[in-house]
Parts: structure tokens; sequence; C-alpha cells
């Protein structure tokens, strides 16, 4: 069961009496709050404004009310429904700490008391979108609302950072973390609250070493069991070799009929992600889900744009496992895994929400839908795409049942996981305008 | 349950007693046999010699050895396990009718008495390959093995001819046959046979006229249910207009954001079968199976070659549905479905058998997979594939799995019939060269 | 695609002359009329009354109006969208054989004339329901609607017969028709029509050799890849013991831990159907659908009662392949595998159709989905149960969850054929009462 | 991708140096070990003897040899392939906290440094197997192998304890947890490691409190698209009473049809599971797999034994989730969520491993498979049943498949999770005796 957290966030409450002022304003600003829920945490935004002593601002949106006196605040919050929270609390160092009285979970005549915790979200610096270089310590085994950002972004900010491979292995053949698809981030994009859409723009995904790792595997759910009996002996690693130069990549001791096998290389993500919504605890960065993850989607290349829902606040951006190519599905478990050089820049769609993960290419929209099995896959990506159609391109849906019928491709994403992966997509150039130009937008 | 026939067809015997030769060598040359076992056709290919009233010759590839007087014949013929059979019966106009006693279906030890009858398969004509304009007169709404031939070819013909749309409308907007994809053919393909691989070369596909007729439809299977309020109203007809001066296609009377919706044409057949194999009725020419059938493939287009697995004697080619243009899946449930001038020409590659439908194009191999939902044939279309890869391009399993993980491409061939169809192809640039030339050998 | 017949099939038109009477009401009383469109049969039901020459009564439901000359007659139909349809013939022998002239299949405003004929449904005899013995001569391998009748039936009937096993072999052991589920009928229901419902009662099927055949398979689809490998030597025939007095079934040479295995027997059918409606070309038995067919259901044994929605005039019940046991899911792709005797009585509900084959036992309800992969199989038999509840049981759909959610039992039908089928149950000691008392009306 | 951890959690070494011994034995004994890789913790089992200051024991399974001096200590491992590590720690207040030295987990021929921590498994209690009281103080909303276990059992041990419903309300009414599954435990069994079996026999399963909740709801999955407009304004809560007299539950406000719906209750735990194995964060406990977890299986009653496959040092079992009653399926997304007085007993099967949860009631044995759509999960359970044929009651595979084909059962375990549950099931009257006698063990 699931329930939602609305209630319990929340909440109008009387004014705290505020009799000595606040100092120095240190209340007065944006603040992720994170309220521990019998072990689960919750995040919120929290947006305060101080003036002799009055507290006001919003809490997730709803208008807050209360008071701060030296480094103690008080305020009362209530959400559409009248249920209200009191959150008391002390400042120290950019942070709060304190208690929250709110609604019980089940019964809205009952009152329960949670801790809660706040970091303080630094002020944009001045002068616009920035480039920063930003050389990664450690990586993130897992999909976490709970982590520490490593960076603070806003709108228009690029980042310049490097991504070890799915084994742990950076540039330098170093192992700097475990295997399974240790991810860099993550960075919090500050203004970006749930309800907003991401966007990720890939400006750079450059190879910086010589070789990739594989397997000569075909994945069980990748071909039918009429061929188990060949497939049996397989799962070797299978190394490749990188020729950056050239811009072509080769199993390393091929022989026989696959001697000559070079292929052009094609710099991917594996996984790109925000973190997990409300209730959900890390996930494997093996997952994925509505919020991306390790996707495994070759449509993750230099040039294109990611559209992710943001489902935490500050969105907290994921990114790693690159591949120096893949075939659709990553069918070999493995594609050829490797380090990467990623330049990338950030924005954020206010209030719009989109459902499922997107990818915008120069020549095309794409929509990824994610499942147990291919059919509901691809039925979700279809549904995706409708609604793009019908949101940013004003198409009816019998409008985009005929665009559909005559031009919708399907790709294969991810045959490797827990989810298969099916993309619905569409040349840009049949469609009319897009009401959104946010290539332009991002570029900026 | 399923059983052999093999057992039923053939058997060695004494021979017949011939003491009058037959006048004229009216047994001598080749022929089609159709079994009757209670109600159910078998066919068989039966090549016949006769020199002073005796036969020889073979019945589906075992050794008969018979006599001939007059107009009657009897010869027996074993299978590998020496089940016998001896058949004996009447000539007459190209034809034979007669009875087989044949080994029991059920219990070798005991006999069966079945009705068969013969039709003589016309020798070459001289002069190499034709290329020969056939006009059709009536469709078939079955994929059926036990309809007459219309034409018969022999491997390297050329055939011009027509078809008219899914719903029985030509090119002068009259109605030729029933609704449901009636087909044009079938072809025989002399010389074909059971284990053999025929090869159908799309030389040409125009249309023949200016409109096309279509649905707003999206297809249940393609669309998740949380789509299913908004697509309640779809399904109703929506004409399209050709421009075959400019080579496009637009919604006839659209409005709105989709005023200025224009496509490339790109005609295809949606409909491409031989005759399903023993034991199979006449199936709807809306259904599909390892026979190809109602693919519904965008990939059946001008300039591509399309293999099939020969099940019947002189295969049995059918060919219709032709769409002018489809998205992957045929979302739609209807394409632009229009008539059509098809000119395609024929070869067959004797001894090879291929599991599944195989479509090659000038740049990429392909292999489809169809199956009563898309996991499973997107595993039967990669088994393809693999198999392709080590058979035609002597990979093994291991060095296709490689291949398959670099640069496999999947695509959705149909989900508009009771099968769906997924694709597994690979760029022909990257792979090692073919021992098959088979461009070339359709090209003579 | 697929297209309605609706406006090829009726019409209003002028009133036929008709100076000269018919001398004797040959044309009176009930038909089946085969229209042949362009080589694909329609069968309508068709009603006649004349009275001095003139003809009234319905095709299919619409009410026509004609006159009758000697062995001639005409009449005129029109369906509810006003479109007419003209037919001509001849009486001779209790057939008509002639012509209509009909709206075209995809232009209301042009015509097309067809062939028809019909043949003439004797009278009920007098007396009420009757216990007719058949004993089968023929038998069919495909669910087919343009099969001749092997008897005509009255609602009430019950008839006792036999059924062959699924490889054609009888009681005794001889070979009577070729393997592939050959089947016992069809009979035509006299008053049955498409938006009828048929009820079959199943009075006694009963074991009448002492034998089965089986194999010791298990079908692809039923285990997972990881045993493919400990599969590969499976698919032997296993010969079973069957002990009539005793009413068990044992493997005839099993060895080991499995010497004692013995099990009891619990008779069925693998086969009923009611023919496919229009448009659908024969179909093998082998296959199944929403007409029933090789659904393969273990609960299909005596005792229970089987509802088929009607698909053509007459309904045309066949029944066969019966197993003297089987496992869900026919998992070895043979079940026990034997003859039968077989008691059934048939009825019909008039203007009540369902969506799916429907079972009732004694204690439960039950609604069987069959589809190309599980999850729509099991989604179609939870809507075919909700409609149950609804319409039957006067539950709204909220209702009916809880009930669901409270007390519904999935079983598996099938896995061994083209489509699978989930079968959703529901205790009847649980529920309300029905409006309908099946169980009464069919005893009677 | 995926590797194994092997390589990093052994090795062998030249013996420590260790001049000073051990006062007073405070090594030895049995410890659980865990190892912070970059993040993810590696757990594992530890058993130290120390004499004269030398340390033997295994790790993992594998020969230590080591010293100890005062509260040092240093040890040496090798796995089978070599690989070495060195541990070094220091104990206070039975925790051991330290450094271990082991392979790279890419490249064997270096090292890498992680700090691992250990605690004290106590000895068993002598006198044998207890029933021990437990009140859960707080719950757990993941699986989880990182949490604290409240309890240390012996195999052979009984808890009476209880759980709170799905939306953490306890049979007070009191929320103590946070909705979404809340779980009690982890209980941490003493000797259990991954390749053993876990046994949990649930002896008592009691309603303790009278009113379940539930939702009106159909999931998705559960009922075909054609339903999707009957079923959108379903979700509704819906209140149940329990009747623990009398043993019925029914719907508290129904109306209409539904006004005498009632049904017998059959308490039974929506979750149970072991802690998932190594790499696998914490899982919501909404989640399920091999591991066990939200598995919404019917099964889980009272009397009838719960077998999982061990992944990690002490299983750590969790339980909750309780149900009054489920259909199959939990169709309604919620079932008769309710609190629940639960009492178990546990044993471990050394040295056996299973692949997939498996439930032995009084009659009949069950394999649950779980995935992302019905026919894998189908595949999967009913491999997990020919295990069980094969390892306990010595069928081979082909005498397996006899049994199958004539017996098995399959049963829809869940429908509202990410994977949905199929189980395959046998009547165990039929099979010949199993060589475990588990219901004997698990009872004393």
């Amino acid at each position: 069961m699931t329930r939602s957290l609305l209630s319990l966030l929340s909440g109008i409450a009387l004014l705290a009496i505020a009799p000595c002022v606040e100092a120095s304003g240190i209340a007065s600003g944006d603040w992720v709050v994170r309220t521990d829920l019998w072990g689960t945490p919750a995040f919120s935004t929290l947006t305060l404004a101080s003036e002799h002593g009055r507290l006001q601002g919003t809490f997730d949106g709803d208008a807050l009310d209360g008071s701060v006196r030296g480094r103690s605040l008080a305020f009362d919050v209530a959400d559409a429904d009248g249920q209200r929270s009191r959150y008391e609390g002390r400042i120290a160092n950019d942070r709060i700490e304190g208690r929250v009285d709110a609604p019980d979970t089940n019964d809205r005549n009952a009152r329960a008391a949670h801790a809660f915790s706040a970091w303080h979200v630094p002020p944009r610096p001045p002068g616009g979108p920035r480039t920063i270089d930003f050389a990664p310590r450690d990586f993130s085994n897992t999909w976490d609302a709970d982590r520490a950002p490593v960076l603070v972004l806003w709108p228009g900010d690029t980042v310049r950072t490097k991504t070890i491979d799915s084994g742990g292995v950076d540039e330098h053949g170093v192992t700097r973390a475990l295997f399974g698809n240790p991810q860099t981030g993550p960075f919090f994009i500050a203004g970006a609250a749930p309800g907003d859409t991401l966007v990720v723009r890939l400006r750079r995904l450059a190879l910086n070493r010589d070789s990739a790792d594989s397997l000569d595997s075909i994945v069980g759910r990748a071909i039918d069991r009429g061929y188990a009996k060949e497939t049996e002996g397989l799962g070797k690693p299978v190394r490749w070799t990188l020729d950056r130069g050239q811009g072509t990549a080769r199993p390393s001791h091929a022989t026989g009929a696959l001697a000559g096998y070079t292929v052009p290389v094609a710099p991917m993500l594996g996984g790109l992600a925000v973190a997990p919504g409300f209730g959900m605890p890390p996930m494997s960065t093996g997952d994925s889900g509505r919020f991306g993850g390790n996707m495994d989607w070759n449509a993750l290349v230099e040039g294109n744009i990611v559209y992710l829902r943001v489902q935490q606040p500050g969105a907290l951006l994921y990114l790693g496992d690159a591949h120096a190519r893949q075939g659709d599905g990553e069918t070999s478990q493995y594609a050829l895994e490797t380090s990467m050089d990623v330049t990338f820049s950030v924005d954020v769609i206010k209030g719009e929400s989109i459902d499922l993960p997107r990818v915008e290419s120069p020549t095309a929209i794409m929509a990824l839908g994610q499942a147990g099995s291919l059919d509901p896959a691809l039925g979700s990506a279809t549904a995706g795409l409708v609604d793009w159609l019908r949101k940013d391109y004003a198409l009816t849906t019998s409008e985009a049942a005929q665009v559909l019928g005559s031009a919708v491709q399907y790709r294969v994403a991810n045959l490797a996981g827990r989810s298969v992966g099916v993309a619905a997509a569409l040349d840009k150039a049949l469609l009319p305008p897009s009401r959104h130009v946010v290539s332009a937008r991002a570029d900026k």
C-alpha cells in the first residue's frame, strides 16, 4: 500500500510567539528539510523570509507563518485540506534541527511527532550560468534521495566531470568504487522540485581510455529457449580495444570470421537518474524506473537532451555507467563498459511534469517506457509519446493516432535489467512546431 | 497433438507387374500429389521417369519403383524407416487419380487406404528466366495450400502484377474481393519443396491510385490502459491523399495542428506468404506465422529481398495488403491501405532451410520473430539472426553474441495482429562477407 | 482489417411481383443461408412464412417482404441503416439456390451480386426433448462453420455419443481420423443464432478403453530456460494404464520412485467449440478462441455446464480430444489422451451474449480468458467474471471488486497451445443468488 | 553488471606474529563481519578459536590462521583460488573494528583496503529450543541486511510476536510506523548462512482486532483494458468488519446485492523475507524476490511451512503485512489489511540451497515463481517444483514431467506488486515419500 504524505507535511497554526527577533537573518533563504518518519526520510522544500522576528514563506508550496528568536524558530503550515503541522527547531551552522508535530498518517484527528533537520541551500552566485569542473571523489552504488549532494547547481549551469566504468574502474585503471554501476553525483539543482521537469543536455561524452570490458553473453530475455543449449558456454569476459583517434572499437583478441570486426564508437551513458520519490529506499544503480536510472539506452549520447520528472527537492542528478557503444537492449549484459569525460548542463521546466523519461535528439523525440516485460513497456512508451504530442505539439489524441500510425518508430532500449525499456520515437521533421523550444533554452 | 506424417507418405514394395508399357511417356515428369487423409490434404512432390513400362523416380525425395501400363500406374516407396506405401492410379488430362495403401498413422503394423490425386507440373519453358505480366482475376482471403496456383514460375522468373487493398478495392475503386487482406496468388515455384528457402525480390512497389484508407486508432496492445479513456472515441476512418508525383501522403481532411502533416510514401506489402505446412487448414490472411503471412512489416519495400521457409511443394506464394506507408507496428490497425503495382522475382535456395522470415535490404539483414507477445517474439528474432550469422557468416555463437551486443537493432514489425512481430537487424557494413551472395543470384 | 458485414446482408426493396402462388408452402419454415462472398461463406438465419404467394419473415432478424411462385422466390430485406438486399432463388429438395443483389462492401452506393444457397431446418419433432444416440462416422480436424451438421438438435435435447482420441484412435484401437484432435460433430442447435448463448451440460464422461497416451514433455512455455538443458531429452511417448473399475491411471512402465504413482482419473474434454464467426476460415482443432475450441481446460468434466457465445446460425457444436486426466495447463503437451463415451445436453439462452467461455460447476463459476500470453489471458478472465457478476448477480463493479479481492481464484487452463488460457473462478457458496438458474433450465 | 565478491573476502597469508596472547578468549566464538566496500556493506560469518595467542577458525567457510594479543587480532584467509586477505582489528565490548587488506575487485594483482567491523553472536543458551515472547518496538519499511537484529534465535526456537497492519496501525488502532508494509524483525537465526535453507513454520496466525481495511480496486494488471472505463471510479477505501468469534469478515457498509456478503477469514502474512543478498541495498517492503518479501501469497497461513534461501549470515527474518483474507493475486491492491498475533518457529537446513520460496502445507508442496510478468513467473515456479521433485523425491526430470502433466496445479499468488507471483503445486498424497521429513524436524 501507498499513501500520500501530503497530509503530514503541512498545516497552518497559531502564530508562534517571538518576542526576541533573529539577529542576522540566518533563517532566511531556501532549505531542504528532511523529516524522519519512523525511519523513512521525507524531503521538502522550505523557503523562509524573516522580518522583525516574524517568519513567512512556503513549505512545499504551502504558506507558512512563524517566528524566529535568536537561533530558535517555529512555524505552522497547513495543506489544502487544512491539516496543520507545527515545526520547532534550532539553527546552527546552516542547519536546522528540530521536531514537527503533524497529523497522524492514518487518523487525521490524531497527531504524531517526528524529528526533522534542514540544510541551507546557498544563494545563486552572481554572474549567470557557470561552467564548473567537478572531479568526483567517491561514487554511489544506489539512487539515493538521502545522499549529500556533491555540488549545488542552478538552471543553466554546465558541469565538466568524469564517470568511472560499471566495474568501478577509472580512466587510469584504478578501482575507485565497488562494481555495479557506481555513479557520479548527486548534483542538487536549486529550484527543482517535485512537479517540475529536469532538462539534462549531454554536451560532451568523450572516451578517456583505450579499452572497454564486455562479455560474450546473450541475456536470457533476448533469445528464445531453443537457443539455450547453444548459449550455455557464454558469459566470458571480452576485452575491447578503443581507438580514440579513429573513433572505433574492436574485440582485442578476435580471430576467425570476427578478426576484422571493427565498429564506430558511440559513447553513451548507461545510467542517468534523479533521486527516486518519497518512500523509495535507495535503489540499486542496476535498477531503473520513472526517475531514469540504469536505462542502458543508446539514445543517451552527446548532443541529446534528457528530460526527467523531478521527484525530490533539487532533483539530485546522478550519472555513470558509460558505454563506448551498445547495441539495442544491451544483449551482452555488459556493453563496452568504460570510463568517460562528461560535460552536461542542466535546466528546469517549472510546473510541468512528465510521466516518463524522454530524450530529444537533433532529429527525433523519444519517450521511454519501462516495465517488467516488453508489452507494457511499449504501451507505456506510446502513452508517453502521445502525451508529448498532445501537450507540446497541440495534437488531439485522434491526430496523434494518425501520426503514430504513419510514422512511429519503436526502439528497444534495454533487455538486461529487471525492467525492460522500449522507446517510442518520431522524426521531428514530420511534426508541426513544438511550443517548447527547449534546445534554445538549454543552450543559453 | 501433432505428429509427423513422414511415416505415411512413403514406403518400398514389391515391383508392380507391368506387362504392357505406357505408350507416350505421359507419366514422366514432375507431379504434385494431394493425398486425402480423412479430409485433411497432404501435398507431396513426385518425380517420375518411365522406360519400357518401368517407373522410377522419387516421392518426396524417397526412391520409388513401379510400372505403368496404358493409363494405369502403380509404384511403391519406402521411407528411411522402411515403412512402405503403395500408390495405384490412373492418368487422364495431366492428372492422376488413385489410392494409396500406407502405414497407419498410429500403428505401423496396420495399414490405411487414402484417395490421392496429382497434377502435372509443366516443364520449364526454354529460354531462361522470363518476365510475366499477370493480371489477377480473383483473390484469396486465406493462406491456403489447397488453392489452385494462378501461375507456375521457375527460379529466376519475374512477375509484374497488382494487389488490391485490404478492403478488396482495386486501383479503379472497384471492389474485387471481400475485405480482410485479399491476396494475389498463389504462384507455384517449380522445384521448391519443403526444406528449401524461397527468395522473393521486391523489384518494384508502385502506388497506382491517389488515395489510401486508414483509421485514427491506436491498437490496444500499443498503448497502456492509462490511456484507455483517451482512446475511447478513436477508430474512425481517415482518408489519405497520395501525391504520386511528389511521393507524399497526407490526411485528406486534416485541420489544426495536423493541417500541414505530410509524410513521404514508403510503399510496402503487408502480406507475403508461402502456403502453411502439412496439417494447417487455410488460415485467415489476417494471420501470420513462420510461413510469413500478414507480417505488416515496413521492411517489405522495393529493393529488399524476403526469404521464407518453403512448407509445401511449389511454395505457393501469395502477396497483397499493400500500404502506402506504415509506422512501426501498424498501430492504427489499418495502415495507409491502398492498391499497388508489384514486380517481384523468385529464386530458390535448395536444401537450405530457415526457421523464420528474413529480409535483406541493401544495407541490413533482418530476422523476424513472431509470437503471442513481444518477449518471445524478440527472443525468436534474435535466434533467427544468430542462426543467420552462424550459417552464412561463419561466426561462432560467442562471436555472434559480441556482434549483437555491440550492434544489434530491434524493430517492431507488427502490433495489430494476433501475433506480434519483432525484427532483429544488423548493418551489413559491419559484418564480414556472407558466404551467400543472394543478391547476385536473385538478380540474374 | 475487419469490417462489419451488416451492410451486405440486408435491405428493403420493392415488393417482387408474384402472380402465381406457391403450391405447397415449401418455402415456409427456417433456413440457413450460405452466401458466397468472393469465396468466403457468410451464414444467415432465414425464417419464411408464405400466404397466397406473399413471403414474409426475417433475415437475421430484419423483416423481409417478398413473393413465391411455384419453386421461385424473391424477397427484399433492409438493415437498420436502410441498406437493401434482394434475394432471388429457386427451391428444390429442401434447398434454395439463388443470387443476392446487395450493397457493395466498401461503397454503399454501389451494388454487388453473390450466389447463395440455403438448407431447410426441419421442424422440431413432437414430444419434447429427446435423448439421441449418435455414432459418429467421420470426424473434423477443423472448427468449421461450413461443414454439414451431423445432427439437428433442439434446446433440451440430450445426445449420447463417442469421441476418439487426439491421435484419431477409437475405443477399439482403430484409427478413425487423422491425428490432431479430430472432433465429433458439428451438431446444429435449432434456434441458436449469433447473440445467443449456448449451454452445454456435460452429463456423462466415461472412459471406454484401458489405455491413454501421453508424453514426458514439459512444454517450453511452462518452464524457464534455466531448465532447457534438463528438458532436452524429453518428449517421449508414455503409455498409461487406465483402471476403469478403480477409476485410476498409472504410467504403464514406471519404475524407480515413480513405480507406485497412481492418480484418480478425472475424465474431461480437451475440445469443445461452436463454429467460429463470420470471416473466420476453418481453424485447426489445435486452436482455440472465444468460440471455445481446444481449450484443454480440466474444468470440462462430468457434471459441469459450459457456456459459449453462439457465432453462427445453429451454433454448430463440436467436441473431442478427451483426456482421462490432465494437470493444469496440459504441461506434458499430450494429456492422458483417450477415447470417451460422452453424454451431453444442449440449451440456448436467447438474446444474451457472453464474451468468453464460461464453466459452471456445482460449486463454482469460472470465466476463461485466452490470449497469446498469460497476462492478457488473466485480464480477460477477470473481465469475464466481473461481467458475470454484474449481469447475473446484480453487483456493481465496485462490489465485484470487493468480491474478487477477497475471494477470486485463478486457474491455469492451458499452456500447450498457441493461446494460453487462464480461468477466474468464484465459489458459488459465497455469492448472492444468481438471477439465472441455468442448472434447472438445462435439466428439464 | 554484477561480479562475484568471492575474490574479495578471503585469502591466505603468512602467519601474523603474536608473541603476547589473548588474556580471556574474548576473540573466540562466532562473529558477523561487516566490511565496508566503498559504502556497500558485505556481511560474512567468522568463527574464531584462540589458544595460546594463535587464532584459527573459518571466514565464510574458508580456513583462517592468525593471532591475538591483548585486544588486537590479525588473521589471514585465502579463498579457493588462493586469493589472500588480511584482517587486523581491535576487540572492544563484543565488537571488533579494523581494516582488511584484500585483492582488488577488478585486478587480482592489486590490493585494496576496507574498514570492517564485527559483532559477537552470543552462544546458544542451554536447555534446548525456547519459546520467546517478543513485543516489537519499531518496524522496518525495508528488507535490509544492514539493520540490527531485534533477537538472536537458534534452530528450533519459537517466537510469539505481533505484526502491525500495512498502514502502520497496531491492534489498538495506534499508528506505530509509516505505511507501506512495516515489518517486525529482523530475527537473526544463529548458524544460518548463505547456502542454507531457512525453515519458518507458521504456528499461529490470529486476528487481534475487529476491523480490516481494503479498497474496491481491481489492479490494472488483473483486468483487461476493455474494462478500463468501468474501473475508473474504483480505488475507494472499504472498511471490513471482522467477527473473531465466528471467524468471518464482511464489508462493514455493504448494501444491495452485496449486503449479505460474508466470507470466512483466512489469516495470512503478506510479507515474510530474509535479508536480500550481497550488493542489494535495502529494498522497499512493497517489493519481493527470491528472498521472499511482499509475496502477498495466500498460502502463508497457519499450519504451513515456508522455506527461503538464506542470503546473509543469520538469515535476518522479517514478517508483517498480515491479511485477514485475500483472494488470489490481491486484486484489490489492499487485501483485508489488519494487525495479527503471530507465532512461528525457525529451523535451518544446512548446506542445502533452494532457488525459490517454497511453501509446504499439510497436503501440498508449492514453489513460488516471481517475475515481471506471468509467463516467466510460471516458468520459474515449474522449475522450482521440478527441482523439489528431483532432489527430495528422487524423480528424474522425465518422471517429474509425467507427474506435472497429470497433477500440477498453478495458483496466482500476487498481481499487485512490481513482480507477479505464480505458484506451482502438487498434492502430497499423490507423491512418493519425500526424503526430507521437514515437518518433524521443524516440530521438535
